[in-house]
């Protein structure tokens, strides 16, 4: 463990606080080395637990006392709640701090041929419009299916994207299909399982992952499970659900009677759902099937009233893909703190809005913009970056940095409201997101048609099939952005893998930097014009070279490096 | 659910936020009544899971977002790590809540006769000093027994505290008995299992209570049940310990050869000591024994390595003692955050350090008092009434209302320096601490000898024999105002019972108000002379009755109240 203390701090002692067996330990530190600007101290302790919470204690500061943890320092006594933390459950698959998500609604990206709409469906032509709120929302059939998705993987590939994720697709009576009616095949809508096999052959071939979309939740009240259950109470089914009242009633999601919500206390669900090489999760995950599943409502599987077994689906889950894929990735829906769900030994990750999206939403959101709420609950405010700095730090102390490492950084979803919309097309304010996306700790994950501009005031609004035949409505510039900072990405080995210090917050402009043992790359956000930001000696050398575009920067007589103070605008420049 | 919110405020809509199942949910809140002052929302919920997070969100603020949590106000999104927090566990029992504990160390509090020593002791006469750190330390036996304690109820009772807690009473080789040689009798060197009876019985005739100590973390290495560890391997008692090589090596507290630590994966030892009627915990809990236990080392109790069966040793032992009496109260030793621990259905309440005694010492510690360091571990900084109020803020937030209303609140125990010695004989600092114990929500602590102002540097060195042949030394202003205030408590439900709101913060002096639907009394402590506090209408009427020998104070022509400025110095007054 290793901590950097300039030399300029008055800082005369530092301990390492951890805990053993559930009691704090403290422990000296030596120096380690020292440069000209400061001095890096070493403490050594035995991790004897399988996740380790630590902090600093530091001495010698103005008020003799300070303690430093993932927050920042406090001059008085902590919770824990934001110690550093330490997992040692295996790691997620080494690929996956290389990903960057494609993410890809089947029925709107794109359409191999026309099939026969299904009973439940009211059949579009690809031109129509999409109807983000009503009846029909959930009906509107406009077929694409994954052969079209193979036919544009040179377009995924274009982004700078290497992992496509799929939102469901087993048959099901919906577009969105997470109401499924069966896990044993792909939906012949789509193309069936040959045509899955076909995606993954060609994903893979190219070097690329797909990952899948599993209800661990619920399934849909046509799912052949269900359709048992309620046929008979006394079958192995009836027990995968929770009836109150057979066969009338039961539990299901927020009430939604098409979504009747799964029984994990059932051995026989988890075995049939997740657990060993016989269920749905292990079935399809291989080398020519997926890569990894995104699970969706994870923070409420197997969650009811007294009954909590969500870590337990997470860590047995994780156990039969370690069996059946070694190299498969497991993230997990979640808008909230997530922390108590991310030990290390279920989820290698989660959707992070709570600690990336929502704190950027926050800081970009344009001062007149009311009207659009991406947020699923709770509306979205809007601050300075001290507060969107202050709440990533917040949600992401609490989880193991390997954890943060893997969630995923969005701006947009098939759930919220287009980026393009929620940042009124403001394109200087759009690369801002897209930067932040490309440059912080994460996994970034673009929405697919964000790449090309396109507009939806809600998640279902924003599902609009993407218009391949007409490139007219296509935002040219956002796609060649996206393209520049997702390929600088992949060049930059600080951007995917680095560790993150904040070098200057104001209200405008933030500015960081991702560090690895090889490279930094110095990253400055700015969501208006501001007061220029300056760094001497100390933190960047005279040279910073720029990437994705950005021009380069020299230093001044004094090694001072000026940043570019205009904006809506975002920059990196590689400073080692 | 109600929230009060001033008229004078720009709240313009206020939600309520909770969990159901793992999804968080909003919900509208009514205006239940208003006052001149302010404006009483209600909000209503289902609470769907046994402990519930909730927090406000308020709009019309003036950034137009605001969080409301158990530490405050925050313009953007925060963890749920301070969210106010619903335990439905069944409730600690009601004499709790009145409870002011007394804490006796046994062979040091009073002798009813002479005993020849045991062969592990230096015999020491009641006169002799006791040596706080050294090889002698847990070895000198001065002879004090149940029938002593018994005898000086009379004191006891006029302190105000109305439950013994005895530190262990089991047969052990050290003068602490933290390494019982047996639960099965009370220490024949204590007047054995009659004295005990004796004892329990006249505190139950005065009304009063009893708490015993238990070691769940380890026993001592002359326990029988370690005796017939080591000398069989295939022994039922052998799986009670963690041996890594039997017999010489096993795994003991903090490598402490003479405390083997147990190893609760054995049911057989979970049966012994703690699990169903015939069990340690049990047995002793009763009309004639105990009304609870302090559990010691609790924080790592059979967490080791990889194991944490903590929350199962916890729910397990409380509902042992639920069956054995309903009527028994559950307390855990804790020296840092224990809200991981503290859902409501394990421990009632802990002993407070983190919470309550350390912010308190770091505010009333002395500038040039640098050679005291009370703290277990870390040492006590020293810092303003807002590091303080904050620090407790922080800590309690984090676990439901009724555990912190049954944590100990104490400034001293058998583990840290005497309080008069911490705050070097500043009578007027030690009746500010001791005030807040008995102003504060929680179970007031008081460390037999502390009401006659006992010295000791360390644990140990405090653990002195109580002079009641000789009163020269005593104190005896220490006790007519620990008389004073506890007995203050005890008379008013609002100290004992009401909810804790600070009406003002600053370096040198803090103001709190402890508030029941019947009675309101305002608490006022400083550590030094300060500026005035004054209080408008809108917080208290226009008389204020003195408390505890506190001077009334009366509101000015414009219904303002201003409280004394002098310090150190503490006050209570009924507001209502």
């Amino acid at each position: 463990m290793f901590l950097r203390v300039p030399k300029a701090s008055s800082v005369t002692r530092v301990m390492l606080r951890t805990y053993i067996d559930g009691e704090q330990a403290l422990s000296e530190t030596t120096v380690d080395r020292e440069t000209e600007e400061d001095v890096r101290l070493r403490a050594q302790f035995r991790v004897e637990n399988p996740v380790v919470n630590y902090r600093w204690l530091l001495d010698g500061v103005p008020n003799g006392y300070q303690w430093l943890n993932g927050e920042g320092f406090f001059d008085r006594d902590v919770t824990d709640a934001s110690d550093f933390r330490i997992s040692t459950y295996p790691a997620p698959p080494a690929w996956a701090a290389d990903a960057v998500l494609y993410q890809i609604f089947p029925d709107r990206f794109a359409k191999s041929l026309d099939r026969p709409a299904p009973d439940w469906a009211i059949p579009q032509r690809w031109d129509d419009a999409v109807i983000g709120s009503g009846p029909e929302t959930p009906f509107q059939y406009f077929g694409g299916d994954l052969d079209g998705i193979t036919a544009h993987l040179d377009h995924i590939a274009s982004t700078g994207a290497n992992t496509l994720y799929l939102t469901p697709i087993f048959p099901a009576r919906s577009n969105h299909r997470y109401d499924a009616s069966t896990f044993d095949e792909v939906d012949p809508l789509l193309g069936g399982n040959e045509a899955l096999e076909r995606l993954s052959d060609a994903v893979h071939a190219r070097g690329m992952r797909i990952m899948g979309d599993l209800t661990t939740n619920h399934s849909g009240a046509a799912h052949e499970w269900f359709q048992r259950a309620i046929a008979d109470a006394d079958s192995s089914e009836a027990g995968y659900f929770t009836f109150t009242d057979h066969p009338d009633e039961y539990v299901s999601w927020f009430g939604h009677r098409s979504l009747p919500k799964f029984d994990h206390r059932s051995q026989a669900l988890r075995r049939a759902l997740y657990e060993g090489p016989d269920s749905t999760v292990a079935k399809w995950v291989g080398p020519h099937g997926l890569d990894g599943w995104r699970i969706d409502v994870a923070n409420m599987t197997a969650r009811l009233g007294a009954i909590d077994l969500n870590h337990m689906v997470a860590t047995t889950l994780r156990a039969t893909m370690a069996e059946a894929n070694p190299q498969s990735l497991l993230l997990a829906e979640h808008s909230n703190d997530a922390s108590h769900d991310l030990l290390g030994d279920g989820w290698h990750g989660i959707m992070d809005y709570a600690g990336f999206s929502r704190p950027l939403w926050a800081w970009l959101k344009r001062p007149e913009a009311v009207r659009f709420e991406p947020g699923p609950v709770t509306p979205v405010p809007r601050f300075g970056g001290h507060s969107m700095v202050a709440t990533m730090r917040a949600f992401n102390a609490a989880i193991p940095w390997r954890v943060r490492a893997h969630a995923l950084t969005l701006v947009g979803s098939h759930d919220v409201a287009r980026i393009a919309t929620f940042l009124d097309g403001d394109g200087g304010l759009i690369t801002v997101a897209f930067g932040m996306m490309a440059s912080m700790p994460g996994i970034p994950m673009l929405w697919a048609g964000d790449e090309i501009g396109q507009e939806g005031v809600n998640g279902e609004d924003g599902r609009r099939p993407f218009p391949w035949h007409d490139t007219s409505g296509w935002d040219m510039e956002r796609l060649a952005v996206t393209r520049s900072l997702f390929n600088a990405r992949a060049a930059s080995v600080a951007l995917r893998h680095g560790g993150l210090r904040w070098l200057a917050v104001s209200d405008d402009a933030v500015t960081f930097v991702r560090e690895s043992p090889v490279e930094s790359v110095l990253v400055h956000a700015a969501r208006a014009a501001h007061s220029p930001v300056r760094l001497g000696r100390a933190v960047v050398g005279p040279e910073l070279t720029g990437l994705a575009g950005a021009t380069d920067i020299h230093a001044d007589r004094d090694g001072v490096v000026t940043l570019p103070a205009n904006g809506p605008a975002f920059g990196m420049w590689r400073i080692r």
